[in-house]
């Protein structure tokens, strides 16, 4: 979605208005992304200025504006940006061989690695999940994207009698709501018990929650 | 708590120093919070004035700032406030009688009633649970308050031979991630499932999740 004419944006209004570049040049938008990804991580978004990422990116300020509405605004892209990439490695989970059990294993280590390795991105994607964009709150948005994709996993499950006959919706919006917390607690604790023992405790709790 | 000498506090530093009332006032400081809860579920936070409290309350601002230091201290207290709520309804559906099972779907359909009785305030908590508070994030602490008690309830599971010996601590925050997402999922629909409908689907899924 990085390259999408349309992309999510904030509601609230910028405080300069954005003039769209005559020519726009995605690899100038994709170095501001990546230089605000690295900032969100090293300092934080209530401390970020645009100002930085600009500088970081070795682009003007006013480039950044062509691209971008403000500091929410590229948040918000990068949300988008990191949903996409996230979606990406759990079709790969949900695509590969074996048994619906193992594939839910696969999947859920997979979140929880994504997450281990953008976790200051993360951990500030939930506390700003309350932004309102031109699709609704946009937490419930990056919720409605995985949900699409693991609801389809349930519906297969469903269909080979491995899983009991719920509502596949439902199913998919309780699993990613159990991850998403867990990954939360988990990414706060110090020290951090390891992966495995996260995934192992999960995919069990899927699997036997929902077995047929 | 709602007492308490040391109530949980925002960490953002107050813009007027609060000057600790020489004769504390507690049916002030009730009324100064039953205004600011019904101002949050009419106006929500965003647009939530000092001033309209203070009025509503009957009192001065100079009052309000007696008992709190601003808007999002008035915000933390009433989460504090609601937390104790719910987990004194939580732990009478706890203290039940019945099998672990029985205990378990009434207190997950206690969860849903009393959000749902809530429900402008829960989707405000939901959204500011990053506010930093002396006691560190407020949505943590709040799941830890929570965590404590689900977690006495799965040992005694545990220990009765009905739940497998997991780490009840994991447990209860898994529970509560699910309840909190699910719950939030479900304020948010437009028609709303039935209330039974969500506690039977939830019910099951941590009952054939965590039993022995």
């Amino acid at each position: 979605l990085s390259d999408s004419d349309s992309p999510l944006r904030p509601v609230r209004r910028p405080r300069r208005q954005r003039r769209k570049p005559r020519n726009p040049n995605p690899e100038a938008r994709q170095r501001l992304l990546d230089a605000g990804r690295e900032l969100v991580f090293e300092v934080g978004v209530p401390e970020l200025r645009v100002e930085e990422v600009a500088s970081r990116a070795g682009l003007a300020v006013g480039t950044f504006y062509l691209y971008f509405e403000g500091k929410t605004d590229l948040f918000v892209q990068l949300v988008m940006e990191h949903t996409q990439l996230l979606r990406d490695r759990l079709r790969e989970a949900y695509a590969s061989e074996g048994s619906w059990g193992a594939r839910t294993v696969r999947a859920l280590d997979a979140y929880l690695e994504f997450l281990e390795e953008n976790r200051m991105g993360f951990l500030y994607f939930r506390d700003a999940s309350g932004i309102e964009t031109t699709e609704g709150r946009l937490g419930t948005w990056a919720f409605r994207q995985h949900a699409e994709d693991l609801r389809a996993v349930f519906e297969q499950g469903i269909d080979a009698g491995e899983l009991r006959n719920v509502d596949a919706n439902l199913a998919a919006q309780a699993v990613l709501g159990l991850m998403q917390h867990m990954a939360g607690w988990w990414l706060e604790q110090d020290p951090r018990p390891p992966r495995r023992e996260m995934t192992a405790f999960l995919s069990r709790l899927v699997a036997e929650g929902l077995r047929a």
